[in-house]
């Protein structure tokens, strides 16, 4: 069970962010060689990350690198660059469409081969961040097996629209909803985009919150006091928590009496939301793992 | 001209409750053989079925049943118990794709063949309520002739997308509108599913109306106190009908005149106009007729 | 650059009105043949568009002709009469997928030809306006090359959907913001339906902005009266333009100094962002040249 709740941003050309991310409590490092890198430090801000993904890793890190888009020219080289048994999987923007993701794939199937690590190990979090990837939402979700998760950038859908980002506005409502049904239906992981306001916890809380309620399941951080706060609301809630035991426990039992259903406080328990139990226990087995160590 | 306003639920395992159903105004009594029926009773339940249909239907009601779900490996069999001259239609959830509804249509059919009725007779109502069957709402709406109606089922998607229901909020919107576009666009009817609150008459209303402005056409009621309400909620409006019985009138003046075309009040009248004039007064006349018998 | 702020709709039974439009200072005079036309004034209104659209032409005004819609059977004799050296374009309504859109592509091709115009010179824009449309929004914004916008019709979805239009309510959301993203990922401009409240410019302004959030880039006028707010709404905004300025600027100074990429105020500007500045610019100039001229 990996943890996607937390993913948090470090900037590929800033060593001692590198540095203090070796302590960073969220599910994910994410060095970033694109977004937060002016364009004249690109080169070495992946020699950074070459360097740093093995500490990071050795510190108990998950660690990923989003690396540029496809466009730019610099993607092919940054994967070859980076693909490690350490690196846990990349992120990429900008994609349109399942066949922009399908070139992702080919570049990475070598990458491995070379690196010696099984076919599949570097998942893949591509960003819908365009109108027409909202259009094609639900094929970029299935594009490959390597994609754990899809993230919706706000700020460059919004760009891309013409439109004003406000907080919590009309205008990102119909995309973000899109790309939770489509994670949901593709069975990965729906990624929220950062929160940009870092010195507003209240209004992180709300933004994180809307996202949990539309069926995200993880968000992205550009600061590091974003990450508490990030956890705690895509974290089991108590009560959840305390019924998927009673689900399991009752699924169990039922298993040891040889009957194949069962039903709790009179309504049906069906395979699916056993499912949804243990995968929630597991979550729970998975953060508590994560506290401990 | 059948109505489908209110679909009343009545659980398949209640003898007194399926007694009560003789006398429901709804324009579709549903026996229930899925969620209102524990996994212990789901055998007495079917029986009870068969013996209620054809009392139902005798009393005048339009009678579907419910059956469990594909993946239970109930639903091949609660069809052949309960197809009958006297059964209106099935109704069946968790479909995730056309197929899944192509598959039900070739178990009805044979069905059909050996209950000596035509074939298409027995009507069908996919429930949409997964994020899988939210990206393919269309094409289920249209996966077969027999599908009269898709229902939306709040409880099942916001269970499937992982978040919390609340009455009106925002987490529906999206799936709630492309049910409603998706019915409009195949030519079915788009049906809401129930509001859980049955001793909350106002909330009723309010959320009827609410997928009524979406463009919903009707609503499952889970207790027999919602079925007025819901009758009146998406029975025609007294201006609409008025409007129409003018549209009509100009329009079969103008046919006898030998003109094809018309307005009213300035305003240019087509024949998307008029079929759903025609098809209100026909559903003002089929309300009429069910009140009067 | 083509502006597509503001089209106005001019009925085409009105001569006095098409006189009047000489002067209006819309983006696009829309001679309409269809919704305000009655029925039994068609001939005579496509008789007066045939004169009209030289006329406007020469005065300046880009002019476009709105035919009645491929089921009424008028479309291809309204074409065949309107298609000429001095028409911009034409708009249609009521199509429900890109094929319909086809038909008109391919109706257009011939009548250019025995114009003496180039191919492709007359240009769509179809209407959004029936559920199945916005099913098939997307393929539709692509049907052809001729496209340059897709309009939203509100009235006739509201109508088609059978829900009560409100002026700011829910019942258009989803499918209001499904044809802004449909357009943008197609290349498109989205265009809003008119505010039909003409003497109520707050109310205007409000529905503008709302559309203008959404991502549509102009809206259709049925008042001379709603020009000046609908060009000023979808105008290009001080601050915008300043910043697209200095984004020109740095990137015409990095080519010359034969560099690829550059960054302002430490943020990456990529090909996109430089793309969208240029297109702002040149949206300015066209202002400039419009009200110079």
């Amino acid at each position: 069970m990996e943890l996607l709740r937390s993913l948090v941003f470090v900037p590929g050309n800033r060593a001692n962010m590198l540095a203090r991310a070796l302590g960073f409590g969220a599910d994910v490092v994410m060095v970033d060689l694109e977004d937060s890198v002016p364009p004249g430090e690109k080169a070495a801000a992946c020699e950074l990350a070459v360097a740093w993904v093995p500490r990071l890793s050795a510190a108990g890190r998950r660690v990923m690198v989003r690396v540029n888009s496809l466009d730019t020219g610099l993607a092919a080289g940054e994967l070859a660059a980076v693909v490690s048994p350490q690196l846990a999987g990349v992120s990429i923007g900008k994609g349109n469409t399942a066949w922009d993701l399908q070139q992702v794939d080919r570049l990475l199937a070598p990458l491995e081969s070379n690196a010696g690590i099984p076919p599949g190990s570097v998942k893949v979090i591509p960003w819908i961040e365009t109108a027409m990837a909202i259009v094609h939402v639900y094929e970029m979700a299935r594009a490959s097996q390597r994609i754990v998760g899809i993230a919706f950038g706000a700020e460059d859908y919004t760009n891309d629209m013409g439109v004003t980002r406000s907080d919590f506005g009309a205008e990102c409502y119909y995309a973000r909803a899109a790309v939770a049904v489509a994670a949901r239906a593709a069975g990965v992981a729906a990624l929220d985009g950062p929160f940009v306001g870092f010195r507003d916890p209240d209004g992180l809380r709300t933004d994180a919150g809307a996202a949990r309620q539309l069926g995200y399941t993880g968000k992205f951080a550009i600061h590091p006091a974003q990450i508490d706060i990030i956890n705690e609301t895509f974290s089991p809630q108590p009560d959840d928590v305390a019924y998927a035991r009673r689900v399991v426990a009752a699924w169990d039992a039922a298993a040891a009496a040889g009957r194949g259903s069962l039903s709790i406080d009179g309504r049906m328990v069906d395979v699916p939301v056993v499912k949804r139990a243990q995968n929630l226990l597991a979550q729970v087995a998975a953060i508590a793992g994560r506290t401990a160590g």
